[in-house]
């Protein structure tokens, strides 16, 4: 089952008028959440960042933070399955013809949930491979909106060179992942890009710096350069579905000759920790 | 009737899948073409970018040159109205699952005409405003894609303004505005941004070239700067439904001192006669 518009539908059975801006224009805004033994990890802080997409691109939230949560557990009701992944997207809605100012329309939500495996630790001690690309994305990248386009791409070119993200410098500074934020560690300090408007603000970003800091690493959310990251000591990458990955090679160099450092170890447990407090 | 995956559908009718990718990642392509006395205005060339945005997204075309045809000319059959503006638009079709990644699937084809009733030169010549904006767009404006969410912050923001465009300007030169082309003329010679990965190569901008050439005026496809355009002697928009709209204020500043230019009435003119060859 799917939430659309007020109903749980059949997957099968959801559909979208073509007038709608989110088909015509990718004109809506979506979050990824993740649900850990039946209850969904760091809801609030989702809720709070779907509001400031919405509120970037002028769209009314539809419903009320209480209301979220109904929404939420009833459709996580249909499932059995502990671990998920909820996806929720808000579009503008439908008009009656194209146009590309908008006036103001009634949204079309859809939310669905998809089985949650994370990987493993010893899956992810193999570690993994990146390559990197100029980041040619709009400069609005705080927005999680639906014009995905540029994304895609990337997400094909990392798959069509069998790594598993595409790392994005833009004004020779890394910006972060196609899908993901990005960390160095270089000589016992953390470092990531600030938040600015070419990034996401990502939850799990929050999170690899609050479980950082309880691991006494230092941190600073400043911006470095694609030779600093292939002269680093650990690269990471975060979301809500790769949590923290440790990458060991970007565009074929080995980082920190391809060893693991000891920082993603202590980082990775205390973030267990978190999803399970 | 609208065109929907080999079907003529009553457009209240019409949906999509939502794991349409159009509709999750504004993973598409589309483009606007003008119908004059029936007759549809520079098909060919049209289908030819269009076939340009598919290539550069990966999306098989699902047709045929002579389908095309064939498809828009039986929609057109179903209107009585001469003057009519087409809507062409491809997603990459449904998966089963949502991911950025993406294999071959069956492409969605949303295909609208409405009426067209462009602007009579009476009209035009009033004269229309803008104003300017930092480009922050992707770096792939070349491709006519649907994940169109600055664009449509820009197309509101013009609105909100009550002006008909916003110009766009990148690294300090102007790039083309959020849904047209730029022009400027200054001392006979008729300037604007050169085909590159920072604008969409227009349709009518190259029919805008055309009838400059015919008309005498010297050609330079080379950027120019904001301060050039508010000092220009002549400013103008090019669009399949806009086709040569002069404007005469930019942010307030009058161009030309709010007086049209001796040559966008002769361009115009020969623009009209292009359209009924």
């Amino acid at each position: 089952m799917v939430y659309l518009n007020g109903e749980f539908v059949p997957k099968h059975n959801a559909y979208v008028h073509v007038m709608d801006r989110g088909f015509l224009f990718g004109d809506g805004v979506y979050e990824v959440i993740p649900v850990y033994s039946g209850k969904i990890f760091r809801l609030d802080e989702h809720l709070k960042r779907l509001q400031n997409s919405l509120h970037s691109v002028q769209i009314n939230n539809p419903y009320s933070t209480q209301q979220w949560h109904q929404i939420l557990h009833q459709l996580l009701d249909y499932s059995s399955t502990s671990n998920q992944s909820l996806y929720l997207q808000i579009s503008r809605g439908a008009d009656v013809c194209r146009k590309h100012s908008f006036d103001t329309l009634t949204p079309t939500v859809f939310i669905e949930s998809n089985p949650l495996t994370p990987k493993t630790k010893p899956e992810l001690e193999t570690g993994y491979r990146a390559i990197s690309q100029a980041d040619f994305r709009w400069q609005r990248c705080d927005i999680k909106s639906t014009s995905l386009l540029a994304n895609i791409m990337y997400a094909q070119h990392a798959k069509q060179h069998q790594v598993e993200e595409v790392i994005l410098h833009r004004d020779q500074q890394i910006t972060e992942g196609a899908t993901s934020n990005v960390f160095i560690v270089k000589d016992d300090t953390l470092f990531t890009h600030p938040t600015s408007e070419h990034i996401l603000s990502g939850i799990t970003r929050d999170l690899v710096l609050e479980s950082a800091r309880y691991c006494q690493l230092s941190i600073q959310e400043t911006a470095f350069s694609l030779a600093d990251l292939l002269s680093a000591d650990e690269v990471w990458l975060s979301s809500s579905t790769r949590e923290i990955m440790p990458i060991i090679d970007v565009d074929g160099h080995s980082i920190n000759h391809g060893i693991l450092g000891k920082y993603w170890s202590q980082v990775y447990d205390y973030y267990q920790d978190l999803k399970h407090a």
